[in-house]
């Protein structure tokens, strides 16, 4: 029997606190499944720093190499933020994680169920029947890592940084590829996203994917300016299914994706390289403010563990099964703080038990 | 008495329709008031392409420069949209002017009036008292013309695009000044938006925020990444009142606060240089495909020449009373299109009458 190992890395804020109700989860599956699963966890963030002076530690990088997937928590905090930027735990952390393992691929599947449309702040008669959009974001390349990107001091009266975006078109074709599969496997539509009427970059960004389309008939391709797009999403959620977006756009429409089905909260990601390696984190971010309350919502950490069965370690019942718990007991009537009325709500570890429960 | 001339701008796609209802309240505003106003037109955009294979000509930046204000109607549209990006509409015209007039402030207001909050797709208990958000967003720096930007073509198999995000001292100081006394003015709420935990040039953003800060120490600063903006802004639009942005995140929020007003048609906007010279103009974009229809809103456009009155002719009064009369005409219950039903709309035509005719 197949041995499969998931390195968990909880690292800050509610990172450890949400990262415990996916363990409520693991330990459902392997009671009721015949699979070897072994977990085994590391530090990361700025725990890692406080505890090694680094975010990411050798032993956790190796970790991770020897690992079928990581479950991710998050990372940050105030505590770290006079860092220097490259010494940040979002960047000496996260972002190398996502570089070392060439982790280009970024899945963020935004559902809005039909029969929990109330959880929505947009008005019932606009998302009738909910919706289901999965974006693809790419994840390694773009503004988030292109060079030169740093400050020139010369003048201290007038000190002058500067970040580059760039892409080429190895990079837009192999995510353009991973989308177009992905568009044809559900609807056949493929929105792709870029400010190709202002940048060099989104205009190649255009280019390839409209080259890529052409190989791909079947499947119906619209550009939208990122502006555009930041609109349509609310005005009609429901018009799109498979969402193609460079980093920077990709970060932003996501989280406001999130808002749109209640709660970043609720909003799971897995990064995958072209291995099917991959790193499954919530959206969210540490949420410093929450941390200790069991207040945070561990949902989104669930459903990460749900597309981390699915998409790393190839089990389409289990993260179906772990889905369909979630939306249980959110049909049932639970809620956690961020998506309830602030008055009627359950703690993150009763959340937790009863995802678990009704799986 | 003194003379005030406007440089009118229609442009191309709705541009010139939607200036022609700006047109029906500048000669109410001429009968009613002791003011001597005069409007002169120029080709610019596409339209100027065609005819004089540039789309600014000179005698276009001439007529602006003996002007004391622009009002711009749109520019772009499919038909040149095969051109190079330096030779495009926006490219070449509109931001060219922002450049050439040094329009470094760009003011976005976005209100939503309490006996309107049907507009919006909002559920009306997230925004019980409306909202009323001044966006002030960066116009002439950042990624939109930072060099290098272009591309590189050695390997023709992969090719590299790239455009360069960078921000100086100077740049964010004085957009961060203009800001603040705004705030002051207003709630003494400042949020300022950034990706400082991805970006240098966004770090150097925040930190000269921080440093203006001290010397408005009434105004309340709060920074925000962009991406967590993207989404209070849906959860809870009311918590804002002055949001400042670098010029791409300025683009990317404005537009998506702008649907929740229920249109780009409702949003308008001043580009100002530190002499109150200024560009007016609808935030949204030529729309091809309504042009010609009857069809598209003309109060981004009418609300844009009531930005012109107050920050470049300084009559606030007359500013005041156009905005009320388009206030006045949608509690009437008259919606163009895009705000409607998509079965009972008054024209674009209809509408400038009554915001006239309310006047
Ligand atoms: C923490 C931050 C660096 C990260 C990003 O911008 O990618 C986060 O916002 C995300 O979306 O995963
Ligand atoms: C047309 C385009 C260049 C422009 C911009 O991105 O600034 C528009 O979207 C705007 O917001 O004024």
């Amino acid at each position: 029997i197949k041995k499969y190992k998931i390195a968990v890395l909880p690292g800050d804020g509610i990172g450890p606190e949400i990262i415990k109700e996916a363990y409520k989860i693991i330990s459902v599956i392997k009671k009721e499944n015949d699979i070897n699963l072994q977990t085994k966890e590391y530090d990361v963030g700025g725990i890692a720093i406080d505890k090694y002076n680094i975010a990411l530690p050798e032993h956790t990088l190796i970790g991770c190499q020897n690992s079928d997937a990581i479950l991710f928590g998050s990372v940050g905090g105030p505590k770290w933020n006079h860092l220097k930027l490259e010494k940040k735990p979002e960047i000496s952390s996260l972002l190398s994680l996502r570089k070392i393992f060439n982790l280009f691929i970024n899945l963020r599947p935004v559902k809005l169920h039909k029969k929990l449309l109330h959880f929505s702040p947009l008005k019932t008669n606009i998302i009738k029947k909910g919706f289901d959009i999965l974006f693809i974001r790419e994840l390694t390349g773009g503004i988030y890592f292109g060079v030169p990107k740093g400050r020139n001091e010369l003048d201290p009266n007038n000190i002058c940084a500067f970040d580059t975006a760039i892409y080429n078109t190895y990079e837009i074709t192999r995510i353009a590829q991973f989308a177009f599969q992905q568009a044809q496997k559900r609807k056949k539509k493929l929105v792709s996203i870029d400010k190709s009427n202002v940048l060099e970059s989104s205009k190649l960004w255009r280019e390839v994917v409209t080259k890529i389309s052409y190989t791909f008939p079947e499947v119906q391709i619209e550009h939208l300016y990122v502006d555009n797009a930041a609109m349509q999403l609310i005005q009609n959620p429901s018009q799109f299914d498979v969402i193609l977006c460079p980093n920077l756009f990709g970060d932003i429409l996501t989280d406001e994706s999130a808002s749109l089905i209640g709660s970043l909260g609720m909003l799971p990601s897995a990064s995958l390289n072209q291995k099917n390696f991959g790193l499954y984190e919530p959206a969210g971010g540490s949420a410093p403010d929450l941390k200790g309350k069991n207040l945070a919502n561990p949902i989104a950490q669930i459903l990460s563990l749900a597309m981390l069965f699915k998409y790393s370690l190839g089990f389409l019942d289990i993260s179906e099964a772990i889905e369909h718990a979630v939306i249980t007991v959110l049909k049932q009537g639970h809620h956690t703080y961020d998506i309830s009325d602030k008055i009627n709500f359950i703690s993150t570890d009763m959340m937790g038990t009863k995802i678990s429960e009704n799986l």
